[in-house]
């Protein structure tokens, strides 16, 4: 390539990268603002982030679009070529963590006006920080190309899968002591695991960052601490 | 291109779209025996499906790999581009159709040998029918590029949005009659969730479908059917 159709193929990366740091953005923000609405019970504020969501499917294919247009008339080889489709596979997490912050502010008009009793607020909110933690760190290592950033994420998303599967038990509990309960703790269970699957794509970019950075794969076998899909609980009475 | 050139091209697109097929089998059958193993409480079943979801973790990698190498060396355009570009999305989403058999599978264990009631199991079964028709005609629809018939499974997916609602209100009943259905109950939620994203991403390949097809997409503001998100159960008492 010349210098001129270099600087030309870089500067197509650096707005690809530029669109990535901004969905990147605007999907902790509305993740930050579904959990907030749901533990301050702020219909208001639930209403603005569903159509939010719209932004970041659009952003996404405009992503998609971008990127393998540089992919066909670039022909990048080894690790530009990861580059490009790190933009693909990242844009894609965003758009999915966009459909879960949506869900969850679905999910606050459903349980419209109940008070969340402040033991579950809590857990919800020291689940959504340490996702939040999670995307926020995963972005940063992504924009820095830090591979030891992005495996600490991987690490950090057991105590998310911890916080989950403690957060579960705590609501069946609930549901079980009142049947008043069911009703709105089953919002909040889905919220709950809405908040765990944002850390698994939160995951999923890290494993993306390392393979941009690498050229290889992370070990499939990460154990995993979210066992409440194999979950037993004890049956009261 | 060359005649030569452009029959290697159309061996690529063809083992492509070969790949496409088995992954549509395999998630197809996965599905299928993890709604059965649940619906009979067969636990090895449930234990066969699970590692299963690998191979299609695999396969997808695979498609993507080949895909973009077919985009980088042969710069196809127009429909030719959205062909290629179709492997990628449809091998996403099939990808993910695994991840929720699996998890369906998990659950199974997790509510090992409890019966499940006969008018509950009746549900899941009927959704699960339902999912997998519109999985077999969305692939059907892909393989025979039919237009019509993509049409047709995105308007189907109204019909699993619905059942689910309805299971929804059922188990929450069900949950609030006794409280030791609640565990039982809370897992079968999740499952016919699952059941109702794998009609999601029926619906998502009719729409990749279509775009290959039309070079245009679909309407976004396809009406919802499954609006228990938004749902506000009566409580008893």
């Amino acid at each position: 390539m010349s210098e001129h159709t270099v600087s030309a193929y870089e500067e197509e990366l650096r707005v690809l990268a530029g669109k990535i740091a901004e969905m990147g953005g605007l999907a902790e923000i509305l993740v930050a603002d579904a959990v907030k609405a749901l533990t301050r019970g702020d219909l208001a504020l639930a209403k603005r982030v569903i159509p939010e969501d719209r932004r970041l499917d659009q952003m996404q294919r405009e992503i998609e679009d971008a990127a393998i247009l540089v992919i066909a008339r670039r022909q990048p080889m080894a690790s530009d070529l990861r580059e490009v489709v790190s933009f693909l596979r990242i844009a894609n997490d965003l758009e999915r963590i966009g459909d879960l912050a949506k869900n969850i502010a679905k999910r606050v008009i459903a349980i419209d006006g109940q008070m969340i009793s402040k033991k579950l607020t809590v857990g919800l909110d020291h689940m959504a920080e340490i996702a939040l933690q999670q995307l926020n760190s995963v972005l940063d290592a992504y924009g820095n190309k830090d591979d030891a950033l992005a495996l600490e994420v991987r690490l950090g998303d057991d105590e998310i899968d911890a916080l989950y599967t403690s957060l579960f038990r705590e609501l069946l509990t609930y549901m079980m002591e009142d049947p008043r309960n069911i009703s709105q703790c089953t919002h909040l269970l889905f919220c709950a695991k809405n908040l765990e699957r944002i850390g698994d794509h939160a995951t999923n970019v890290a494993e993306t960052v390392h393979y941009v950075i690498t050229g290889e794969m992370m070990d499939p076998d990460r154990p995993k601490a979210d066992t409440t899909s194999l979950e037993r609980v004890a049956l009261p009475g």
